[in-house]
Order: structure tokens, then C-alpha cells, then sequence
């Protein structure tokens, strides 16, 4: 296929790469053209503006937040440049009301949209490992199904309305972020009685818990090993705002997404801007007054 | 080895019953004596009293909280009717306030004490697969491995201190429960967007939280299949309980507990005394004003 | 003086008919020209549009909310229409960002400009009684203060930053809806124990708690006296959203105001769209299944 | 009349000084004599044996807490001790389930007992201004009412069952954590915007929060001055427990309790066991990385 791809960050450039390796002719944007050199030396084109990354059978965006999405396809006037045969396909984890506000504009437009975002960090991103929330028409689905799977693992089909699938990745990290919070409480605990962080999230990261959001998480926790950050703690703050958002726009009280957000500032408030969301481990030691509390 | 096995619940009875197939000569005792008929007729002996079921090598005991443990062990006089030759076993979930004083009694008595709780449900425990934690004296663990390899899957050292072993069973149930809530209010975000709690929990439990607890719970709460109670909600508050009151006794905030216990109480106050303590998807959805919250 | 008045909500009318009272000359904007009626009677003069209510001495706003303000003050180009000389006194409650947009605006244009934002009722607006906390530059301030001064009963000075203003505002709001949930809660429990919100709540409002928030709001609560609002449902989710933002942007946890919030969306998502926020204390009802938690 | 006192510390001590002013023959009980002393001096007599305190019309009793309470009363045989005719007037803060023992340990016996809390400190018992609040039967109370008159400024009925001046002293303290916590998050918020903990609490306390609770408790945290004590920390965590046992026994979630439960853990945990419970301020200074947090 014909496909354009908007957003050379680490996760669009893995993303990108895999859509080139299929065989797929990709034309890239990115507001810092630096990013697209290792796409150009794989074989795909540059686009000098985001408007000649439009113009093919589909369109890929892997855009950083709301203000980066608004202002490449709305505030730009990109919408109204594009063909209605170019399918959009959005990666972006963004807020549920931006996420009807694109829908709506979309459909204003007949241009087909899905909404597609993404789990996985950009490892499984370049191991085209991801797992693909999409929601929007079936036909258009369907018309970008071979690019999704040359990016993810498997395609996780979430309805018509493309708000869904935004939805579903926003409580996906909310999920991640209260496994987190969970073992820092839990190890905090263990640890005021003496037993390591390490021993008792081994055990339960080989049981119960044995998944990779607990293994991945628990591990870092137990080395205290925040830096360099996997995901960041402004990141992480971000997308607890998108889960108490989306909650306010719905009536959706969500009260361990409340105790997420006073950790994520607290650590923000002691010099975690650079640490990694696992550093709600180092929140939780300095409220019991244990050592590994003094930063973040 | 000769063995006494002191509490014949749904756990203790096929505990036991492990304990009599691995070709142990087993002695039950149960408050209610009509508990104990399957394991006599599997070969076990029953004692007619407490004290002469800890007249062997060694004695488990599997009772249901912190009363029954201090009426059978502490209050009775048991303790010191034992021979220090015979390693109590203690697979209760108790408190770290009991944990400690029971530690100190068998101290004094010079008693070889051993605090293994187990992780797993009545249907693991019949397997053998149970995750038994164990803490105490190394000589007294290595006497009773083969009581606990033949009731568990694996047995987790955690050290000297036998309160180190009921803390990382607290904290692994705080878990547990911290788990459900957050998939309960993580479900109830997706419902009010139109996304089933099964469409939902299926993406999750199939990838990042693709572990037991995530899969087991998320299975309930997707069918909203609460009853009969795998573990009912006055357990999961007397565990959330032990939780806080561990916490409390370090000096340890933990604010997930905290919102858990008003989840159960919320729970309790609908009704919900024979349900799931999964029920707590009811809670959240009740505060999101969406059905499926009449109840519990 | 010469001052133009924005905005004739119930606040602003009663702040307008005492700047008329007290001798300006008054000349008013509404949206809608029907609010102006009464003022016109007592002596304001109508303006058309914005802009001809900025000519004097000074101009008072007092709109409903941020969108409100930006819309007439920023979007429409009225700031850069005015006279540097006449001083710009904001009453409304507005979010710490909008606070410091307008308070750069107004100095980029030279524009005087204090940030005025009053604690009270309508009641208490009318009866010249409200409580004005005023940021900016003194020589401002002391211009205004016979207008400050002709509207409330003290004005409350909170130095140069505009932006303080505001904030104090916003924290005293938190304040205000942390008194009704403590009283929703603490009256729940009593309840439950057979003791009504009122006999309680009078014991607590005519000692230790004997200042007008609580008495005003008790006694609702004691009479569960819901409606009409005073201060509706979705005003006291914008405040406690105000200072949940104030909060985030410069890292301080406010775990009170996210309880708060979960309590106001749940009152939300059970039809207290138009009751008075003290109806927290259906929702602390309802969470315990005591009756009159069935609505809010 | 002829009246007991049991329990002499800086509260009972003044208590029970006002009786012997009032003119009653009081006889005095603690644990320690020596505290006994200054009340003989005002003409008291003293019992060397709780029993010989309990042989008038009256015994008022102020202990510390529930052992107190039930170590003198009910472990020690003094109830059965007691003569039916002597009304027992406890003013102890309690739990509700030793309150539910107490009162049914009386009625066991037949003796007239009369819960009665006090709301005040040490310099408000000694000025006979307490609050108190009374329930037994009517007749119990009427005859104890010249006691009470002479101790308290006021005494409010609650009903019958004893318990519920219990729950509603219980209610009361957790009241006042409230207030100190919304005090100490509040000011947090204006602080990290420029605005003295002083100037904002000085405008709140003299208006909408124009009552005791408030200025007494803001002015401690407008001037950092936590030590010495008035009611210190680990008293704080015994009345929210109280709360906390009281909503769990009747299914009364309490938000606002948990984070005040987890808010003075915080500060016990930084070594605030010697300060006064609105220290609080400093838990929310901390978490917000604001100086004044460094203890406590």
C-alpha cells in the first residue's frame, strides 16, 4: 500500500520501519526532519510537509499528546487538504474529548477514520509486538488491516465509534499505573517488616502476578532503578489526567486514579521529572519514612 | 513423618488430604469433628482433643483468623502442653500483631515455630499446587520441606522472623484486592463509553496483565458473576484489614487500602455479605450511576 | 467615579446596585440586555457592547467562569481596546492558568488591572457584605477601593501578583466543599448509629464549628434540604476542578479534593444536576445504604 | 451530693476541681497518687482503692482510653463492686463497641450509667466551659445534672443508649482532623503560589470559618508552631481509628478518615510523635516539596 506516516518519535519511527519492511511504500513527516534520516536510508520518501504525507491509500499518525494531534490535523487546516480515499489511522494516545472532536471532524469530511492506539514500548514496537486497540468502520479497518499487522502482534477490534478505542487505552494505562502504585504500597510494607522488595515481588510476580506489567515494573522497583526513565513521570501524570478526564466527561468516579495523581505530584514535587513512573515506589517509601524516599 | 492437622476447612481438609497421599501418618483435629470423616477415611487418624494432635514430628494448623489461632493455640493452654521436639507449622493468615506474639510464645516455650501461609485457593490446595511462604529457624523449615512440598507447588524462604511471612501473605492480598478495584474502576470507565468490561478485561488479561489474578477476577467481573463467593467480601475486609492494621503498626500509609476498605464497606452496606469480594465492580458501578450497581 | 460593570449575573447585579447606591456613575454590559433592566432603573446606563463599558475610571467584571472571561475579555479583542487608564477589577473565579494569561495580557498592554475575586451569596452581595481579596499594584488597588469598598465589608489585600488572588479564592472554595463532605460523612456515622445530622450538627455548629459555613450548609444538610440549589452540583465540580489545576501546576497533592471530586461526580451521575452541593451528604448516604442516599 | 472521681489527668483533675467548688463531697481515684494531691488540698478526699471512690450518689470517670477504661472497670470486678444506686457518669472517649459493653455491662448489673463525652481542652474544663454530651435514661441524667452543670458550660442530650454520645464525641474529634487537614492542604496550595499560610488563613478564619476550630488550629499552622503539644499525633490516630472502627462496625465508609489516617502515619513516620496534631501541615508541606516539610 500507498501510506503516509506522521510522528517520528521512537514508537512512529519502530512503527514506520516495520510498515517499510512489509513491503509497504511509506512517505514520512516529522516536525524535525533529523528523525526521518534512518526511515529515508530503509527506503522510504520525505515529505516536506505534512500535507504530501497525505495522499496515498492511508495515512499513519503517531503524534506525542492532544496539542501535538490538534495542531497537525486540525488547527493546520490538514483535514480539509486530505482525500476522502485516505484512511487515517490514528496511533495517538489522546484525550476522550479530543478523541470525539477528530471523530466528528472525520466524519464531517467523509474521510474514513480509525482510531488505533497502541500498547507496547518502542521495543515491541520495533519487534512489531504490539497490541492494536482499533475502532471505526469496519470497511476502513479492514482496508488498513495489513498495515496494523505489519506493526502489532494482534488486532483488537473495539466497534464503530472511534472514541472506544481511545477509551480503552486510556484505562489500559491506568491500569499500569495502579499495578505500580499497588507493589510500591505492598513493597513498602513488606520492607517496614524486614523483607526486601525484591524477595516478596519475586514471589508474586511468579504467581499470581505473573504478568509483564508486574514483572517489568516490579523488577525496576526492586533494583531501584528509576533513570533512564522507560516512561516518564510527566508522561505518566499525563495520562492519569486523561483517565480522570474521561471519568468527569462521564460521571465516572475513579478513586485510585485520585491517589495516582497526588503520588505522580509528589514525586514530580521532589526532582522526579526524569525518573521513571515506577519511582511511585520512592513516593511511598518517604510517606513510611524509609530510606529510598529521599528523591522523587 | 508423623504429623498432626489442626483446622479442617476447604483449605486444611485437602491439605491434609496431601499430607495422608504423600504416606505421612496423619492425626486431624477439627472443632467440629464431622470435618475430619473423608480424611479418616483416606487413612488419617483423628484426635479427640487438641493437644494429642501435636504429639509427633510436627503439627500444621490452617485456621480461619486470629480468633480461632489464639482460642486453639493461646488461650487453651496448647502451647504449653507441646513437646519442643514437635515444629508447629502456622499456615493461617493472621495479623503481624499475632504473628509477632505467637513467635514470642513458641520462643519462650522453645518451640520450633514455622509461619508458612499459603497462596491459593481451595482448588490449589487439592492439587498441591499451593505457593507456600515460610519463615522461621532454617533447621525447623528444613525438618517440615517435605510437609510443605507435598501440599505446594513451591515453597518461598522468607527468612528467620516468623512475621515475615504474614506480612508478605497480608501484602500479597492487598494485592489481590488492589487488582480487582482497579479493574473494576478501569471497566466501569470503558462501560460508560460504550466498551464492555469483557472487551475490555480480555484485551488486558491477554497481554500486560495476562496473570492469574488479573484473569481469574477479570472472568468474574466481565460475567458479573459473583455468587456463590470464591472468597467472600467480610474476608476480603478482614484481610484489607490486616493490611492497614500492619501499616499502621510501622508506621506505613498505604492509600489504595484505604479506598479499598470504603469500597468494601460500600459493598457490605448493599448486601453484599455473600458475595465475591470481586463485587467490588458493583461499588464502581453504582458510583457511576450505571447498571449492575443495584446491588452489593 | 466613571466605572462600567460586565457581567449581571445575581452576583454581579447586587455588586452593580451598590456601586449605583453608593454614587458612580454606572454603565453596564450583559450579554443579554434583559439582566440590565433593574440596573437601568436605578440609574446605570446601558452599553451595547463591551467596549462601551470600558471607558471610565475603572470596569468591573464579574463573569461566570473562565470561558466566560477569556471569551469577552481575550477572543474578542476587548483588552486591546482599552484605555490604559482605566483599571480593570476581575471578580470572577478563575482557574491560576487564566489568572496569570490575563494578569501578562493586561501588562503587555499597560492596563491596570486587579485581580478581585469576593466570598458570599448573592444575599450577601446585595447587603454590601461580601469579603473582596484583592491582588495588584497598590496605586491600583487604592483607585479602586471606594468601588471595593462600596460592595463589600472588607477588602483583603493579598499583595501585587494578580494571580494570588485567584488562588486564595480557589483555596477557600476547597474549603468550603471539604466542610460539607467532613459534615456529610461525620453525620453519616452518627446516623448510623441512630443520632440525626440534626442533633449532631447542632451540637458541632454552636461550639467548636460555630462560624457561618458550617451553620449555613449544616442546617441543609440537617434538613436534607437539597433544592433549590444555592450553589449547584456542577458550579462546585468546577471549583474543586479549580483547585485540583491550581494544584497540578505546581506540584501540590490535594488528597481531600480528589475525594471530593469522586463525591461530586457520583451525586452527578445520580440526578444532582440541580441540587445544592451540600447533597454530598446523599452520596455519603447512599455509600453507607441509609435512606434519603437514594437520589444525588 | 456525695460524688466520685476516677481518673486525674490535666482534664479529670480540672473536672473534678469544679465539683469541689460547686460544693460537692468528692472523692478521688488515680492510678497515681500523686496526681491526687492538689485536689486533696481543695478539700477532695482520697480513695486508696477505685472501690472506695464508687460509694456515692456519683463516680465520674475520665481515662485515657479503652484499656483505661476497661482495665479499671470491667477487668478489675469494679462494676460488680458497684452499688446500684450510684450512677456512673463516664466521660471517656471510647470506641463504640467498648461504649455497646459498658452500657450493657451496667444495665447487666442494674447500675444507672450516663455516657458523657466532653468536647474541650484542659483550659476549658478548668474555666467549666465544657461541652457535654449526655445519654442514658432521663431520670440517670436529671439526677447527674448538677454534676455536669458544674463542669460544663452545656450539656446536650443524645437519647438514651450510650453509645451514641460516643459516636458523637467520635464524630466531633474526626470533625476537627478534618478541619486541620483542609487547613494544612489549603494553605499548602496558597503558599506554593506566593501566599502566606498566615494572610489566607487569616482571611478564612475571620469570616466563612469564624469558629474555634478553626482559629485555634489556624493559627498553630500559620506560625509552625506544633510543639509543645496540645493534642498530640498519636492521640490524633487513636480518635480517627475510633472513627474508622465506629464506620466499619454499621458499614459507613469514610473517605476523609483514610486520608487523614495515612496523613498522620506520614507524620509519625517523620518523627512527629511529640507534636501537636495540626502538624498535619507539615505532611502536606512535604508532599508538595515545600519547606516547612522537612519534619514531621
Amino acid at each position: 500500500m500507498k501510506v503516509g506516516f506522521i510522528g517520528l518519535g521512537s514508537m512512529g519511527s519502530a512503527m514506520a520501519s516495520n510498515l517499510v519492511a512489509a513491503g509497504h511504500a511509506v512517505t514520512v513527516w516529522n516536525r524535525s526532519e533529523a528523525a526521518a534520516e534512518p526511515l529515508l536510508a530503509l527506503g522510504a520518501k520525505l515529505a516536506r510537509t505534512p500535507d504530501r504525507a497525505v495522499l496515498g491509500d492511508a495515512v499513519c499518525s503517531m503524534l506525542a499528546n492532544d496539542q501535538a494531534v490538534r495542531a497537525v490535523f486540525l488547527d493546520s487546516g490538514l483535514l480539509d487538504a486530505m482525500d476522502p480515499g485516505t484512511v487515517h489511522v490514528n496511533h495517538a494516545t489522546i484525550s476522550v474529548a479530543l478523541a470525539r472532536e477528530l471523530a466528528d471532524a472525520h466524519a464531517a469530511r467523509g474521510i474514513d477514520y480509525v482510531s488505533a492506539p497502541v500498547f507496547g514500548r518502542p521495543d515491541a514496537a520495533a519487534a512489531a509486538k504490539l497490541n492494536i486497540v482499533a475502532a471505526g468502520k469496519p470497511a476502513a479497518i479492514d482496508k488498513v488491516r495489513p498495515l496494523l499487522e505489519a506493526m502489532g502482534a494482534k488486532v483488537w477490534p473495539m466497534g464503530e465509534d472511534p472514541v472506544r478505542a481511545s477509551v480503552v487505552k486510556i484505562a489500559g494505562n491506568f491500569m499500569l499505573a495502579s499495578a505500580i502504585e499497588t507493589m510500591a504500597e505492598a513493597s513498602t510494607l513488606t520492607r517496614a517488616y524486614g523483607v526486601d522488595a525484591g524477595d516478596f515481588l519475586e514471589v508474586m510476580t511468579s504467581t499470581l502476578f505473573a504478568a509483564p506489567a508486574y514483572q517489568g515494573y516490579g523488577k525496576l522497583i526492586a533494583e531501584q532503578r528509576f533513570s533512564p526513565a522507560g516512561f516518564a513521570m510527566p508522561l505518566g501524570l499525563k495520562d492519569v489526567g486523561l483517565a480522570l478526564s474521561a471519568g468527569e466527561g462521564r460521571r465516572v468516579p475513579l478513586p485510585f486514579a485520585g491517589v495516582l495523581r497526588d503520588g505522580l505530584l509528589d514525586a514530580l514535587a521532589h526532582g522526579g521529572e526524569d525518573l521513571d513512573w515506577s519511582a511511585l515506589a520512592l513516593v511511598a517509601a518517604r510517606r513510611a519514612g524509609l530510606d529510598g524516599g529521599e528523591d522523587a
